[in-house]
């Protein structure tokens, strides 16, 4: 299984609307082979501040993902409004440990 | 490196107070050793259902981590507001990949 972990900081004035760009890039991810979640979310002590939390049945279908046409175009809207510090990172994950 | 992911949906009468809650959690627990990361955030989609974001340098620090009476007293806490779908899963780490 694959994790992988974004963030993203926007500026104040497209805040709304990157919520709304999230939300929509969400909804069409979870409808991919092998996507096992995708959830978007916002820091609680920093409205603006994103979190991207995906995990993966395997390194291709995350791979196909991050290849869609509306991944790329995703990733030029948000820097066209001023997003300058987005990140990704993937991970293998091994020998799950259910805590709780 | 360990990587955890936790869930929790919180009823809306408590949402507020949970909010806080998990920032007092998340403020504590990076002063701690080993603590890489630590967000708590809120799904885009769904007011109260929170995310919380976990990178350890090693199990043994995510394991002091999660005896600590803080930690505890929050898991009550959030159960005696009506959270019963708390989910908090672990994995190690490996092959990091940036993507972006």
């Amino acid at each position: 299984m694959y994790l992988s972990h974004g963030t993203l900081s926007v500026p104040a004035a497209h805040i709304a609307d990157v919520r709304l760009l999230l939300q929509r890039v969400a909804s069409a991810t979870r409808q991919e082979n092998g996507c096992l979640l995708y959830l978007v979310s916002e820091q609680l002590e920093h409205p603006g501040a994103f979190v991207i939390s995906e995990q993966w049945d395997s390194l291709e279908a995350m791979q196909t993902h991050l290849a869609q046409p509306a991944v790329g175009e995703a990733v030029a809207a948000v820097r066209s409004m001023g997003v300058s510090d987005l990140t990704i990172t993937a991970w293998e994950a091994v020998g799950e440990l259910r805590v709780m």
